[in-house]
């Protein structure tokens, strides 16, 4: 029997990998290391120190690339679940070849495999393409606790609720109805601006738990434009950069 | 300077605990581990074995009672305020008396600090009596990340939003306005019972992590009354429980 193991790895922090994920990633007989282009090198690098450095002896590891992306396809989700698609045939072919008569194969994943990232998908579509193996998931410290971690604050409001969503839907549909408490992931575009400012709070932080990493706070009509600013260089700098923020109401 | 560390130890499986974790509770000058009652004994003598078995050579522990929270209090959030005011004059008289000139105390969090924990509000009020202290948070596994790790399912769909909120919210509210996902926390009386079912999918898990870890899931009109009656059976067998669900429209 093959099993996948996704191993989340946290949020950049080597130390941020739990003792079942060593344990995991330790065991596994081959590792799969992508590499997804120039402005990732970053990450691929972090994940090839776990790999060769934090592990001994240092398992099998078969790096490989990822397909690029057709950012032309005019709807957003039918361009990722080609995407997906494509990705999926390449693990499968690694997987075949590497555990062809059963066997661990680990993928390490940034965060946690379950919030804003693919290889779930991607792995039932191996799946769907007729390799029989069984998924385990390694759950991860999230970009959300780091950054809350790095602000030392709490997530919610005493028993209050809190929405996690993306750049893409504050820029479609705005502050939700009712909300209080806004996580916002996947946000390349600072989508923040698109809302009126007033009475609304603002945790950021980028490269959260790695050597770079930057934090500011405080009202967003005060800060939205130091933001963005701080973001541009940061970006220029390191050549890519990852950030998330939380946002609240009534905070200030 | 005192250092209070609020560490995040995950949802009961002491193997996802973090390598910072780890070295964080190792270098403690004193660990403070509090008792919460009959029903709480498990999570007590699990924090406990990760103090005395998991680190080399244990550091120092100081176990304490909590006060018992007043639900006679008209208002729930007052009642809780109240109560944390309680905790932090138990702790500010522990920290001074073990650290006075100095050192970190250390205090395990179940999950990650930030997430329906009132670790960091009671923390705040400890500084707000006069103890000068700085606050490190250590981010730890979610029983979020557990459930959907348990189910191997994400926690979002493509690029959709999540409302992370309490069975008290959805009892007082019903489904969100345009929300699609759900995890609800805090639950002890199956809220999901209010939702009209039809169209909803439902993934739940009580202790998850433990080894007396339960999950179920199905579409929510099969599934409410299969798990009403699992958790209270489960609830008298081992005298406790805690459990979390994540519910989603259109997922049947």
């Amino acid at each position: 029997m093959i099993t996948l193991s996704l191993v989340g790895i946290g949020s950049g922090n080597p130390e941020h990998l739990t003792l079942e994920a060593v344990r995991k990633l330790q065991g596994a007989d081959v590792i799969l290391l992508p590499r997804k282009g120039a402005e990732k090198t970053a990450l691929a690098d972090l994940r090839r120190h776990i790999a060769t450095e934090m592990l001994s002896p240092a398992p099998r590891v078969v790096e490989f690339d990822y397909p690029k992306r057709d950012a032309d396809t005019p709807e957003y989700t039918d361009g990722v679940t080609a995407w997906h698609d494509a990705i999926a045939a390449i693990w499968a072919e690694l997987i075949a070849r590497h555990v062809r008569d059963g066997g661990r194969v680990a993928l390490m994943v940034w965060g946690d495999p379950a919030l804003y990232d693919s290889t779930l998908r991607i792995a039932d579509r191996v799946i769907a393409r007729g390799l029989e193996m069984r998924i385990d998931v390694v759950p991860g410290i999230t970009s959300l606790s780091m950054l809350t971690s790095a602000h030392a604050i709490p997530l919610n409001t005493l028993a209050g609720a809190v929405q996690i969503t993306t750049g893409r839907n504050l820029r479609a549909a705005g502050w939700p109805e009712g909300a209080e408490t806004l996580a916002v992931m996947l946000d390349g575009e600072c989508s923040f601006q698109c809302l009126p400012p007033e009475g609304i709070h603002i945790w950021w932080g980028a490269y959260v738990g790695m050597a770079q990493q930057i934090t500011l706070s405080g009202p967003l009509s005060k800060m939205a434009p130091e933001i963005v600013d701080t973001r541009a260089r940061a970006r220029a700098e390191n050549g890519w950069i990852m950030d998330i923020y939380i946002l609240r109401k009534g905070a200030n």
